[in-house]
């Protein structure tokens, strides 16, 4: 089974916005075990789109559509499909109503133009929308099928796993079944990983690639290490995979936070929650980064409690308590984590206190970074030299400052 | 004249790494007046690629090629060239050399693979490399032209702007110059805007449409409106660009809130800088996001005084001075903006308190918002209603919270 993007929109051929989501959904169809040998984007051209699609048929078995289902005259995805199955268009009432209730469930009116999200090529099926005004579509083409989804990615990503890879692979009627897991790192550098599992993947390659092991470097989020295992039946795949989590384990060690979609932050929650305990925070230089990451986790309010983001120095002095001088050093970072464990009542009180950019402050270069904890009768401060523009700085100060917390909560457990 | 893309790479389709360089190129392309209707993705498979190239070829009169040029036997980019080309690879002993030159300097010994990247197919003429190992190249077919560049962004867009657009807009005689602007907005639905526009539309239409008027929805940062204009000179294009953008200010009014890489977060930081105000923020539901979004914004650290992020309702009590009582409510957004104002020792004051779910809180449902602003002698309450999921209801009580206090201050001036 050969399945193809067409990525549809003038902004990106323009580069004014960035394709994500043919990469989604490439990586999706990898993991589902689909062959995608092609992609493709195409501006808001009718006779360009309908080119498109139809080279995509002529050498795959399905085409997934991505964009211009929107309300507007320069969404015309639905003609172009419908020209490409020579079938008219029909305005489905069901979908109407749907559009408006979504509206009236707003407070709002539908204006008339929504109206054309309703039309649908005859013979095709709608995919449901539950997250914006725009359905899906599947639109049969002879033996072949072209899938049309949102291009805005939330709502896109839920239609393709709701309604797209389940038809693809009932179609495909794979026997064999793949599944893939990701170990998420941090803290070592993609080549000192590759060197730490050299030996892991010379054995799996010399006893025939299953399963294999890729690295996927996710920037500010740390290195991701792939392992994907395929076998007859999704039980035999998983006890593969579960066998390699634990070789991969017993080399990386704590460099490992989570698997899949476990984050730092979660990992955190997970050991504040085992150990009954509750945090608060002082923020510089992430100035609130770590709170909003923290509210995110499921759940974080049986033990979270909150953050000072003391961005100006006297807020640091007059709210948490630090003594008036240096704000980027250990001393202040000590005071801002004590400060926060008071201020705001809790068990665990951790600070972050450093220099982003662009100018150096306090006699510190761009990228100090100092992370205080405080918990039991024990302030610690961790220092950190960290690299990039401003904005990476405070991504990487973040998840280190998680990380110390993680590293501490560890080695108390 | 059109130019196609093709970008290579196995890794491009399984979403492992993002295609930036086709949008970079595409934005390049549009700028020196050049049409790019079609982009395509394909994997390092000289079948597929020849494939690829005789489509773009047949459609396009010149090709760019981005990828593939490395030292590896999956870098076939030459290959498949020469195939299209009908014309054997010859070494280009010269070229040899420049590489072996290029490791000497850096005092390593180049590998028999490194010598792959010297191969030429005949007629072709080199590009010679500045930054990587990797000559690009100009591959003559009949009178259409393939470019081939390396993958690594720095390289390629080194030979872009050196030799493949001058050869471009060399061969493609006369030129246009075209040029965009995206006015950002907030508070419309795509729909809504539509129609309010609709009219300015069909005049631009009518009149030949010049400029175009494009709408990109842009999930939770609102919707972008796009013009673009074609002249023959720079400042001509440039001209029609601010005469449209004075028609859409026009009927939009204060919906505008930026232009091109402005935020909601830069746009209330002018207002502030402009008033000489400072802020202080009280931050429930939102956790932290809306202060870490404004210590982005250059030179805030002269009007941000940082956030208290009270997420337990014993912070809003003890540290803000909220009333013991319900938290989700007019009153305590009131106090909380207030006690912001207070503790911080800001001239605003400014809060927000809310349920992002996934359960209601004191009787309030999911997606209830109130934003407060303290400022002068007055203390507001805005009330909103959001939708979506917890991290969707979050993000949309940042903007719409920063949106407020923008509509306060532009009340004020």
């Amino acid at each position: 089974m050969r399945c193809e993007v067409v990525a549809i929109g003038t902004e990106l051929l323009l580069g004014q916005i960035l394709d994500t989501n043919s990469a989604w959904i490439g990586e999706h169809l990898a993991a589902a075990g689909i062959d995608a040998h092609f992609q493709t984007k195409v501006g808001d051209n009718q006779a360009r789109m309908v080119q498109a699609l139809r080279i995509a048929l002529s050498r795959s078995e399905a085409v997934i559509v991505c964009g211009g289902l929107g309300p507007t005259q320069d969404d015309i995805t639905r003609e172009a499909i419908a020209e490409v199955m020579n079938v008219p268009l029909e305005r489905d009432q069901a979908v109407v109503a749907r559009i408006r209730s979504m509206f009236e469930a707003r407070g709002r009116t539908m204006s008339e133009n929504n109206k054309r999200q309703a039309d649908v090529p005859r013979g095709a099926v709608v995919i449901p929308q539950t997250r914006g005004t725009a359905p899906g579509l599947i639109c049969p083409v002879g033996k072949k099928v072209v899938y049309a989804v949102p291009g805005v990615p939330y709502e896109m990503q839920d239609m393709l796993e709701r309604a797209v890879l389940p038809d693809l692979t009932a179609r495909a009627g794979t026997r064999s079944t793949i599944v893939s897991r990701v170990l998420r790192t941090w803290g070592l550098a993609e080549s000192a990983l590759a060197e730490l599992v050299g030996p892991r993947l010379d054995a799996l390659d010399a006893a025939g690639s299953n399963p294999t092991i890729a690295f996927l470097a996710s920037g500010i989020e740390g290195i991701k290490v792939r392992v994907t295992a395929k076998a007859e039946d999704r039980d035999a795949a998983l006890g593969l995979l579960e066998a390699e989590e634990a070789e991969l384990r017993a080399i990386l060690g704590s460099y490992v936070f989570g698997v899949d979609d476990d984050t730092m932050e979660t990992a955190v929650g997970v050991l504040l929650e085992e150990q009954c305990l509750t945090l608060g925070l002082a923020e510089s230089m992430t100035g609130g980064l770590v709170a909003s990451r923290l509210v995110n986790v499921a759940g974080s309010s049986a033990w979270f409690r909150g953050s000072v983001v003391s961005y100006a120095s006297e807020v640091k002095f007059d709210v948490l308590g630090v003594p008036e001088g240096p704000v980027v050093c250990e001393e202040a970072a000590a005071a801002m984590a004590e400060g926060a464990r008071k201020v705001l009542g809790a068990d665990v009180g951790l600070s972050v206190t450093g220099v982003a950019g662009p100018a150096e402050q306090d006699g510190q270069p761009v990228g100090t970074a100092y992370f205080g904890i405080a918990l039991d009768d024990d302030t610690q401060v961790v220092h950190a030299r960290l690299f990039g523009d401003r904005e990476r700085i405070r991504q990487y100060a973040a998840i280190s400052l998680l990380d110390a917390l993680r590293r501490r909560l560890l080695a108390r457990a």
